[in-house]
Parts: structure tokens; C-alpha cells; sequence
């Protein structure tokens, strides 16, 4: 991992710029999946299962003994692990609920916003090597505390047409009301428009390859929300002489083996700090074993040493990481200056491990520089905020002739009789 | 405005169907126009002011001499009355600030969620025949209670060069930092790229043409956010034999008179009240100085009579109206069967001109089916959300075997070392 001494602020943005993925041909790629699963529906995603991962499926929903022969397959102290996220994840979440509240704005002019679930929900969950079921906690759990009636579920399987039992109990334990063996860009496309099987969702999340990201964008354009706009994952740690390097170093590596283009960035006043960390991350990147991941990740990544505390959050800032851990005692005090971040993790011992599986907090979170306007998944994903209002009499007798005087401002003539013909009927003209 | 009376359940999809707007060569166009604005600039934005608006631009930004002058010529009952509009907006979206709820999942784990501000954010006015002042009410004042330090505001001038005085003068009002004399997808381009004289924002909000909605389609694509994909307005009225003919028709036909491809649906369970109301509308349009624009848009929609409140209900829930009128003394009662619907106005004197303008609600809501998946704009559409966590050593001891055994059966082993360096430091091993 390379140092980077006192950086001239003119630099940080090159520094804090993600990179891009060439995308053209993969846009046309996809558009043309999608179009054939609108068209032909379940045929064509057997036609895409058999054609990318060399499965010919017999049924694409998971069957009731499947789950059953999962539910078996899972070691007891994973369940109980997985049970104890569980619960973290809901108390947190749970907290996000919100009671609408009533807002007199003026004598008969009353205001609430109420949040209602959306009705059908659609959670991607990718295959190949890791079986991401704590993703399926961060999804399922919020979607099952708004109230999401039908809460879909697409994954691939390996080439046995498995899927991995510990996926399927977690989807079942946290009430995911039907799981599909299908993945890719194809099942994007299923979850968007439905098919004979797979029902049609009004929003689809979840992480993916660069297929499935791509297939979300252009649904988006459809109309179809998705959680958010999706890149590589990322953490920025922020460390002064109060930080464990041993620690530091674990927390940079378990984000640098989630893939090549990961990215972790030490952000430092102390020139010792820097050289203590990135000595002790190449000592325990050697025992990894996903390594040749990793070290490409941390080659891809660097360490900048800036000369005050208020440089390092100003950096941090700008870079917007989706995850900042501030690893140090006195944790606290940066609190204030933070602007962009997806989650933070303050002090020594809130490693980011922690957010990615039982804290509570949500793993979902705005990676590539979104931060700086994108919130992380929560309740609030799952829910719309539906405003409403009750204008009596008193109300309108009190706002109309504002409303007129502006809806004839605007030139919006029946805008304003709509006020005029109530406020003749209220007084009798 | 044609009666359907009792249509069958399987013909209710294609009743809630909106048109679609053909956009192959929109595309195109758009894409050039905001390639050329991130190379060339304050050169592209005067070019294409010059082009499409016939303006030739001295200075992009509106003075402060610009703005005095505004202020002196609007009237002084209009400013009361934007004034008061203003303070309701204030009150309602200043009730939804949330605190910081620090919430213990587990002994030793700490987690909450803190609002902050998006940074920078750029609002889009729409020039043309109306001058849009209410929607700077609707889109400012929640970005200035939100703590957002750069609100930029793009709108076009008149043939002269001139922006309406009200624009201006709200704009000053509720914060707004710079105004600039930029309309079409060359503003979106300006403040989703920056140029010498317009800031890059990270969020862009407003309504526009079809060029001004591609464009912020495309820029998001590009990772700049937006308030909600767009459609023409709409509204949906549930009557009953309550409610009040003439207000009702007053209702619809100031939804009509937004634009030909507006819609305006009337759902009843009675066809005499259908009748009575279709009745009134025909009179009072023919009155509208807009009314070849609402005449059109009544064309294009239509009413509904149903067998019971409940299928009332049901059929609004599948149309998702972006505005939902109970005209009903009871509509109360309707209230928990709402599912989708962007703002909902209550009873016979809560109309949608009120909610346009001053009872304190947004006005900037889900259209075209979107109230499904998407809320209006709210002060949340100006914050992220950023999550904290604490874990002490406690915490540690009490989730760290879990998360060990998760991070494990993951396959990400330095997600699981990043615990066991800390258990072992905790357990002096």
C-alpha cells in the first residue's frame, strides 16, 4: 500500500476518484436480455439459466422441501449467529418506524405525513463464491417491518441447481414470501415486469455484478425504483496515534478481500501511524486466504498522511466513503465534521465487520462517491411517505385568498376557482 | 369527461395505464447537448441560451441589483401571501427534523442514525407561460431547513433576458444562494457538471420539459441524484353523495388546466353523482382562459362508477394517484385503505389548490403510477441519513463469535480476523 505524504489539497480529487468501468457494450447486452424476459417471460429465463450457468431448471420458485432440507443442512451455531444479527438488525430498524404526527400549520389547516409499506418488494442476492445471507437480513428484516406483503427473492444456484442452505434459511426465517432460482440480469428483468412465476415488484435491491447493476439502471428508467446506484465496495479509515495497527490493518483488509476493485484508504497525520499500519497489513495480508483478491485490492488503494485533524475529515469528506472508521479514542470528537458517509464506525473496537453482519446498522450503502447525497438502505426503503391534509372551512378561510392572490401569480385560473367557489359557498354569496 | 360504469376488474391495468411519450430521438439531442455543457461550459450555456430561449446572455448569474429590483415590483398582497404560504411549508417540513435516536442493540453496541445535509443542491424552475414561484416555495424552504450550504437555482429568462420578478423575489426569500439565467437540459448539464460561473451540485430537483426530465435521467445514470422520475400531473378523486358537485368539477379541472396531457379521474360508487359532476365540469370550463389546454386534458380522462367504496379504493390503489382528492363528509374512514398516493386531501373543503400552494404540504409528488414505489419531496429528499455505530469491548465479547461464524460461512476470512485480533486483545491471549 503506498504512502501519499501531505498531498496538496489541489490533488485530493484525483485522489478521491473512483474507478470507471467502460460500460458500452454491456448496456446493449442487457437491454436485450431484458427485452426477451418482458417478451417471454419464464421461457426465457430458463433459456438464460441454461445459457450463463449451465442449469437446465425443472421449477424456478424454491420448493417447501427445499427449504425443509435447508433448514436441516444449517450447523446449529450459525443458526443461533444468524439469530442474534437478526435481532439487532430489528431493534435498530425497528426504531427507524415512524408515528405520523399531526401539524397544525394554520386554525383548520392540518398536516401529517403517514408511511405506508410498498407492496411488493424484490431482493437480489447474488451467487458465485460467497453465499451473501447476511445481506438477506439487511434486506428482509426492514422489508418485513414495513409491512411489505409480498417480499420476492432471486438468486442463482451452483451448477447442481442448488442454492446455498444457509440462504434459503435466512430467507425463510426472516419471511421472504418466495425465493426463485434465477440470477443475473434476467432476474432483474423477471422481478420488473413478472412473469408466469415470478411475481412484478414496484422495487427492486440488492447488490449484483455489473449485469445485474446495469439491468437495475435501466428498469429505474422504467419506472421500477431501486435502492441505490451501485460500485465497488469501499472503507476509509481514519487513524491517529490512539489507533491499534493490528486492528486498523485487519479492518482495511477485510474490505480489500471483497474484490480487486475494492478500495481502502488510510487517512493519517502521523507519519508513523501510516508506516506501522501498512507493515502490519502486508504481515497479515500474507495469511489471507483470499490474498491474490486482496492484494490487488490494496494495490489499488493508499494511505495519505495530511497534516491536521481537520484535514483528515475534510479528505474524508471529499472521497464520501461508504464506510469511515474512525479508529481512534477520542472517536467522538469528529463526529460533528462528518458530512458524507455511508455508516461510521467509531473507535478502536467497531471494526466495520461488525456493521456488515450484527451491530444492527445497515450494510447497504452508498459506495463510488453517492454518500454525498445518498442515504444508506433503511425502514425509510421500504416505506413511502404519503402526505395528507385536512382543510376545513376555518382553513380555507384562512389560506384561500392567499391561494388565489398566487394561483392568478402562477396564471392557473381554475386553481384559483377551486378556492373561489368554496370560500362563496362558506359565506353565503 | 366520458362515464365508464362498472368496468370489469381485468380492464382496471389498462384504465390506470398513462400515456407513454415516445423518446428515441429525445435522447439523442438531450445527450449532445449535456456532453457539449461538460466541455465547453458558460460558452455551451450561452450558446444554446442563444438558440432555444433567443437570448443573448451578458451575465449567467442574476445580480443583486437584479434581485432589489425584483422585489420592488412584486405587489405587496402577493408577498403576504407567499409569505404566508411560506411559514406553513416551514411548519410541516420542519416537523419532520428527526433527532438522533441512540438505540442499545446489544450491551456495549451502540447504534443511530444522524440527518445530515446534502451539500450542494440545484433546484430547476421552469420558464414558460407560468412562473413557478410556488415551486421555489416547495423545493427551498425544505433545503434551507435542511442546513444544505450551496442552493443553486437554474430558470430561464423571457426574450429579454428578464425572469419574472416573483421568481426572484421568492427565490431571495427562502435562500436560495445563486440564480442563474439557464433553462432547458443545458441547466441540468450546468449544475450536474459545474461550470466556471454555475457550482456542481450532488442533487438536482424541479420539474421540467421533456428535455429537462432526460436530462436529469441521464445525469443520474452518471451519479448525480434526483428528486423522482417525472410524468405529466395528475389527480384522482374519490366522491361520494357528501360531496359537492361544483367543488369537485372545480377540483378536476384545475388539474386539467396544467397541460393537455394532464389526467383527471373521478371514481364514485354512484352514477347520478358521476352525472352531477361531469354536468359541472362542462360548465365551468367553458370560463377558463385556459380552457382549450383543460379541454384536451378532459378528453383524456374519464370517470369511473363502481360497485362499492371499497373498489373505490382498491381502483385508487391501482391508479397510484399523484393527488388524491375524498370528497367525501366521511373521508375519514377512507384513510386506512390507502395504499398508493403521492398527497391525499381530505373531505369536501380540502382541495388540491391548498396543497399546490400554502397548507404546508409538497407539492412536488410521485406521478405516472410512481406513488406505488417513490414519496413526494419532503426534508428528507435534502439530508442523507449517515448511521453510527459504537461498539466497546463489551460489545465485542457479546456479537464477536457471531459475526466470526457468519463472516466464516461467507467465505471472508479477513472479515472474521478483523473480530478474532480484537477478542484476543480483549481476552489477553
Amino acid at each position: 500500500m503506498k504512502i501519499i505524504k501531505r498531498p496538496l489539497p489541489e490533488t485530493w480529487s484525483s485522489l478521491c476518484k473512483r474507478a470507471t468501468i467502460n460500460e458500452n457494450s454491456l448496456q446493449e447486452t442487457v437491454a436485450s436480455i431484458l427485452k426477451e424476459v418482458k417478451q417471454n417471460k419464464d421461457t426465457a429465463l430458463k433459456k438464460y439459466t441454461q445459457l450463463f450457468d449451465g442449469v437446465a431448471l425443472d421449477a424456478i420458485e424454491v420448493s417447501e422441501e427445499e427449504l425443509k432440507e435447508a433448514e436441516s443442512l444449517v450447523a446449529s451455531e450459525l443458526k443461533s449467529a444468524i439469530q442474534l444479527a437478526k435481532k439487532n438488525i430489528e431493534t435498530f430498524h425497528t426504531s427507524q418506524k415512524e408515528t405520523a404526527k399531526k401539524v397544525t400549520t394554520t386554525n383548520g389547516v392540518t398536516c401529517w405525513r403517514k408511511s405506508v409499506a410498498i407492496e411488493k418488494v424484490g431482493l437480489y442476492i447474488p451467487g458465485g463464491s460467497a453465499p451473501l445471507f447476511s445481506t438477506i437480513l439487511m434486506l428482509g428484516i426492514p422489508a418485513k417491518i414495513a409491512g411489505c406483503k409480498e417480499i420476492v427473492l432471486c438468486t442463482p444456484t451452483n451448477k447442481e441447481g442448488k442454492i446455498n442452505p444457509a440462504i434459503l434459511y435466512t430467507a425463510s426465517l426472516v419471511g421472504v414470501t418466495k425465493i426463485f432460482k434465477v440470477g443475473g440480469a434476467q432476474a432483474i428483468g423477471a422481478m420488473a415486469y413478472g412473469t408466469e412465476t415470478i411475481p412484478q415488484v414496484y422495487k427492486i435491491l440488492g447488490p449484483g455484478n455489473q449485469y445485474v447493476t446495469k439491468a437495475k439502471e435501466l428498469v429505474q428508467q422504467q419506472g421500477v425504483a431501486i435502492d441505490m446506484p451501485a460500485g465497488p465496495s469501499e472503507v476509509l479509515v481514519i487513524a491517529d496515534e490512539t489507533s491499534n495497527p493490528e486492528f486498523v490493518a485487519a479492518d482495511l483488509l477485510s474490505q480489500a478481500e471483497h474484490g480487486a476493485d475494492s478500495q481502502a484508504v488510510l487517512v493519517t497525520t502521523s507519519n508513523e501511524v501510516a508506516e506501522n499500519i501498512v507493515t502490519e497489513l502486508n504481515q497479515q495480508l500474507d495469511k489471507l486466504p483470499r490474498k491474490e483478491l486482496a492484494k490487488k485490492a490494496i494495490e489499488n488503494s493508499f494511505a495519505v498522511v495530511l497534516s491536521s485533524k481537520e484535514a483528515c475529515i475534510d479528505f474524508s469528506n471529499s472521497y464520501a466513503p461508504e464506510h469511515l472508521i474512525i479508529a481512534s479514542e477520542q472517536a467522538y470528537k469528529y463526529i460533528d465534521g462528518i458530512i458524507n458517509a455511508g455508516s461510521v464506525f467509531l473507535g478502536n473496537y467497531s471494526c466495520e465487520s461488525a456493521g456488515d453482519y450484527a451491530s444492527g446498522t445497515n450494510h447497504t450503502l452508498p459506495t463510488n462517491g453517492y454518500a454525498k447525497s445518498y442515504s444508506g438502505v433503511s425502514l425509510d426503503s421500504f416505506v413511502k411517505k404519503i402526505t395528507f391534509q385536512e382543510v376545513t372551512q376555518e382553513g380555507i378561510e384562512n389560506i384561500g385568498e392567499a391561494i388565489e392572490l398566487m394561483a392568478e401569480a402562477e396564471g392557473l385560473q381554475a386553481h384559483k376557482n377551486a378556492i373561489t367557489v368554496r370560500l362563496k359557498e362558506i359565506r353565503n354569496v
